[in-house]
């Protein structure tokens, strides 16, 4: 099963290649419909694998559950990929050396992406879509909660697919067990990049496993830091929007720097705008000082992603110790700060190690779509070929087309 | 001793991603005046690594051993490396978004680099040049064949690193055996990719143990195709080029595909002209009837990097046969065809998925030099981050500074 998934990806990448924008959207377009004519047999499907999440919490069954409203966002998301550029054929950079020599870098498909995620059957849609629009083949593998309604919606998108002419092994839907994961990772000779989506466990079991590179999401520990020239109020309604907008995601931020001079100001004042949104609090020594009924934190704390309303609070004498705390906690994905002060500002931007680094702004905008990317692949924690929001464009690569009239070198 | 080398490392890199192109430029002048003054300490301590080497093949001493005009070269190599420009702090891109935020992505270094090399020791000046340049840390493991000459090179390059007030373990020499470049290879928490050149079972090995992402040097079977369009004389210069002006090099070509059509002119020809340069020739069926002293090709020598004046013939009846063959046989670094057909260089150039593809120019200019890099890291054979030649940028990678005044997400 292994040798033929990675064998027909590998040569439906091949096809894929040389596909047209033209035909890649109308199958994109062609999908989306289909989604929504099959409206009552993916809901069928969908059910049966509601009915074996009897006894799982509520929000894993509600990730599960689809709708026919789902149903039709999931369709549109198609079409909205459809209306994007395409970034293959795309040229980077193109120049002329003294020889004559023309060399273009040129933007090609990155071949066969393995898709590993779970729950949501959104991102079985998703997934192949982005990859179908970046003429990349995708190997799908789904959570085993979600069996029977991502083979209800990859049967649905190949379908279309073959209709425009395509090849139909540019979507595949990986079953089976483990041993196939397994066997899938060591096939870099197949497999050109591993997109993983998940849980933490599941992330970390796929990297000890990979021989392929893997794009990690790895954990977000973000941090805010509100300098001794703040303006008060912008930094109240960043670090609002930046905790309790939506603490269940990794742009979210963890924990909360304050300047020890506004801090007998802004503490109290932001200590009771988050309790007024259900947000507990954690602070050091220093913080429960002006806030005596802050719980204290503990040092495991501080290196702790809640995705919760729970938000850690630290006194620093100087933004100095402000970057010294962050090059220790943080995880290099989205950093802020609030300042009012040119050289903080540019010290900030210029001395914080992360993805995005924010002035002034809220660390939730640390995604494609907030990028302008029209897309979002995932939140890249890794340093090398993707870092930060990606979209359409990350999953690409390039090649170097020169053009010549004899040139030989000497 | 893996504990401190990385996490040493680790800290001269955050140290040094601040530090100006002034200081950095400085330092690698300084560096090579170093190299020069020191030049008899150097030639002393080679002379032991040869002495060592005794036995060895001549070309294994030849590539071990360092002259006063080697030093010299290794010297100005630094210099030339100091004049180019800085790619960090560079924008790669700047967007403004319509609620206002300004996002810029822009360079910076990646982090702490892993080289492994063996024999040349002007690997050692070059990588660690390359690396400050950039404001990465490096980590050089270098052959054990060439212990004394690395320890005094790189111990001439540290000074002047301190001298310039940059850390000086921005530049590490790994020491120790097997186990601590293994140990290495595991701490993906502290260095953020690896180089390897050097030998195949080297490179494999670096693949089976490590855990940071690799860079690989891969080994190039290319391919150059004389259309049936094509100016025999040009293709007979090319050919020439591309084969025989260095064959031990991974962009020199391995096989010669002949269009049906020119192959009794052509192949006559091309045989003579490569046997005036000694080069040994193979062929297949079709080939050895036009030329019957060819000798016989078998199944492997398609698939074998020669590095030697060897080359194996074979006739295609169409360009589609061509792309076939180099998508079998081919390893995806460099790939020519030699036409005038303007639909046929289209195809080659879009139909050919290697890192670069060439009409009517030879593969050797598969090279950061030659493509108009200043400097070459290396070319690689990975399809992610860095693709083909790679330069100074190809040592970096990027994160996005965003500025607002105040905005939030809705």
């Amino acid at each position: 099963m292994v040798e033929s998934l990675s064998g027909d990806a590998r040569a439906a990448a091949r096809a894929l290649s040389g596909a047209s924008t033209v035909a890649k959207d109308a199958a994109l377009r062609a999908a989306a419909a289909r989604l929504r004519a099959e409206q009552a047999a993916i809901l069928r499907a969908n059910a049966e694998d509601v009915a074996r999440a009897r006894g799982e919490s509520a929000a894993f069954v509600d990730r599960l559950t689809l709708t026919s409203s789902r149903i039709d966002a999931m369709a549109r998301g198609l079409e909205e990929i459809a209306a994007l550029p395409d970034p293959v054929g795309e040229t980077i950079a193109a120049w002329r050396r003294p020889n004559g020599l023309e060399i273009a870098q040129v933007r090609v498909p990155i071949g066969v992406v393995f898709s590993i995620y779970e729950s949501r059957p959104n991102v079985t849609a998703d997934s192949a879509a982005l990859c179908l629009k970046t003429a990349n083949a995708v190997l799908l593998k789904g959570g085993s909660e979600a069996q029977a309604t991502n083979r209800a919606i990859a049967a649905a998108f190949r379908t279309e697919v073959e209709a425009a002419g395509l090849p139909p092994a540019a979507v595949q839907l990986v079953e089976g067990g483990r041993e196939v994961t397994r066997g899938l990772l060591k096939r870099d000779d197949r497999i050109d990049i591993v997109i993983a989506r998940g849980g933490e466990t599941l992330k970390h079991t796929i990297l000890e496993e990979s021989r392929i590179p893997v794009v990690k999401h790895f954990e977000g520990i973000c941090h805010l830091y509100v300098d001794e020239s703040a303006d008060l109020a912008m930094a109240e309604r960043i670090c609002l929007n930046a905790k309790v907008q939506r603490p269940s995601v990794c742009n979210a931020i963890e924990n909360l720097l304050v300047h020890e001079a506004v801090a007998p100001t802004f503490l109290p004042r932001i200590a009771a705008a988050l309790r007024a949104h259900r947000c507990a609090l954690r602070g050091d020594a220093a913080s429960r000082a002006l806030v005596p009924d802050l719980e204290p934190a503990t040092d495991a704390d501080w290196d702790t992603e809640y995705l919760d309303l729970i938000l850690s609070v630290a006194l620093v004498p100087s933004l100095d110790a402000a970057l010294a705390f962050i090059a220790r906690h943080g995880t290099g994905l989205a950093e802020a700060i609030v300042t009012e002060d040119y050289a903080a500002a540019r010290r900030f931007l210029a001395g914080v190690d992360a993805a995005a680094v924010f002035v002034n702004a809220s660390t939730r905008f640390t995604d494609g779509h907030e990028f302008g990317f029209g897309a979002e692949v995932g939140i890249s924690t890794n340093r090398l070929h993707a870092r930060g929001p990606m979209g359409l464009r990350e999953l690409t690569t390039y090649k170097y087309q020169v053009q010549g009239s004899g040139q030989i070198r000497a």
